[in-house]
């Protein structure tokens, strides 16, 4: 069965989704959105368009939808559409908690759709130079692997501004960052979960968090983001006993750093600061840090969408599970406990 | 009564004092090793030596001790000096534990001399500009101030490597770093302590940790140290709803970032990513960050002898109180504790 998309939703992403989904083949069938402001682009650029979503879910050429609406309403449109025999692709988060990702999955099977979520971060080319590191275990054993998103634009817009409609930080990004930390190392467990979140320059939604996730296999995990820190620390800093690797951005400017022969044969000299000495923390001699190139990685988001149609012709498993899903809402969960309460989370799974 | 400081320890910290304190107008009485190969070399640059401890603690000229011996022996050594009338300095950590440090409170309280810790980083430029820009609200309201020491060297030297020594980099460095914290805002109560304290390349001992301060003012310290980080981050990074600020080391390189007017007016532009598009990310237009220079504050780190030189002359207070030595023990304490348990230290003062 061949992917007719309906888009609900055609604010940003949905316009998103309706221009890039048929690189992966997809089918646009249809786009629809209750903003009347809308409406003359969603035309324009040629797409069948409804205006209002109980509409477009009763054209029955379309097959699937995506959720592209404002996060407070992916848990009724998921209902809706599943009622209607539609296949649901959700934007994420896919639900604002767990209790309405049980029901949304329960509909799903209850109607025999297909569901799952579009965690798009995992094509992401910085993370998987990341993951390629571990996997192949470049850095030796590896304790720590921050994780940040930092940005000089202060506020957000639109809806992300409002606590009922599923805005903050957490929801938008902290979804993609404990996903994408959770989908790198998988099966392993959560041994502790410590959260720092704030409101810096909105009132109303969180738009700073810091969370600490350690792992049973010794990894610490450290994901971070702000709106407001003006000089941007590296999206990855990755640390093992064999070396460490810096993504800068998205761009994916980096490198590896090993130790070099030099600094196994020189101790470290003295250095005087203002209030003393220290041998630990003088600067490595010259020659004593090397830089080889990152890994380097193939990624190509169409196949999330190629991946969706594998699974609707009986061909793949879905790359982004329910399962998965579920258990980086309950990490959200529990870090808005921790953060509230400032005690960690350990018994968490 | 002008300082006639014994030194018990002529090992390289007790050098540095030796050669050091006279600039502040400290006369050196005497110094004392027990080891056999520092005598020749204390002689020769012209101190009188002792071969023990008991020696030096014997010679009447000598008022005064600065203990430079591992931390393991401080206890003892306070002790001792404090029976014979000694007035105490010791080098940091001033004690193994808070236990340990009540004892040698006590004993000198008993003796009626005075005793201090040479918390010498409180005089670090790094940190005095950050405490300056705290201490002026040059950030407006801060909420992230992060802390950190990262060296390429990795192994640690002599008795750091021992733990039955006091080895570790939560005793050597880990001290400082929250001694400095507290010293930053003095008053302010910690609402909750999570640590992850780990050994990478040493078996026996820390050589990494990272420490979560939330205090009870909205500032959230983030206190870390890695003997092996090869690329290292910022020593200082603060930020608050007003600006951040970044101190690259102790020599103090770095800038205040602020938003320029520019960005006031111009949203952030949409970057695509390989993964999908954002707008929040996105880079800040030209012109949208502008930077300014770091506070500039003046010190010398011979204030600390000339400080104890007026405690012992009845003119001045002492600067670093041993209420202060003891609270940042107990943070240390609850470190240990937090990073064995998993669990965050809530009720702690």
């Amino acid at each position: 069965m061949k992917i007719k998309l309906g888009v609900i939703g055609f604010g940003g992403m949905g316009k998103w989704h309706a221009q890039n989904a048929p690189r992966a083949g997809v089918e646009i069938a249809a786009v629809c959105d209750i903003k009347e402001e809308r409406w003359s682009e969603a035309e324009e650029m040629g797409f069948k368009l409804y205006k209002s979503a109980d509409e477009l879910l009763a054209d029955s050429e379309v097959n699937t939808v995506i959720l592209t609406v404002p996060n407070h309403l992916h848990k009724e449109m998921c209902l809706k559409a599943a009622a209607t025999g539609k296949n649901v692709i959700t934007e994420k988060p896919a639900a604002m908690n767990v209790a309405e990702l049980d029901e949304m999955e329960a509909a799903c099977k209850k109607a025999g759709v297909f569901f799952t979520a579009h965690q798009n971060r995992r094509w992401d080319r910085d993370m998987l130079i990341v993951k390629k590191a571990y996997d192949e275990g470049l850095l030796g054993n590896i304790f720590t692997i921050e994780s940040k998103l930092h940005s000089g634009n202060g506020y957000m817009h639109e809806w992300h501004l409002y606590k009922k409609y599923g805005g903050g930080m957490i929801y938008d990004w902290g979804v993609h960052l404990i996903d994408q930390a959770l989908f790198m190392i998988p099966g392993v467990k959560i041994k502790s979960i410590y959260a720092d979140i704030k409101n810096v320059l909105h009132e109303e939604v969180d738009d700073y968090f810091k969370i600490i996730l350690k792992m049973e296999n010794g990894v610490t995990f450290h994901l971070e983001l702000s709106t407001y820190i003006l000089e941007y620390q590296p999206r990855w800093l990755v640390a093992g006993d064999k070396g460490t690797i810096i993504v800068k951005s998205f761009g994916c400017e980096g490198a590896l750093y090993r130790t070099g022969d030099m600094l196994k044969k020189l101790p470290p000299q003295i250095t005087e600061t203002v209030a003393g000495p220290t041998r630990q923390f003088a600067p490595v001699p010259p020659g004593g840090i090397v830089e080889e190139s990152l890994p380097q990685v193939e990624t190509d988001w169409v196949d999330f969408y190629e991946n969706v149609q594998g699974v609707l012709d009986g061909t793949e498993e879905s790359k982004i599970k329910i399962s998965e899903v579920r258990r980086v809402l309950s990490v959200m969960e529990a870090a808005w406990e921790s953060s509230k309460t400032n005690k960690a989370i350990i018994d968490f799974e």
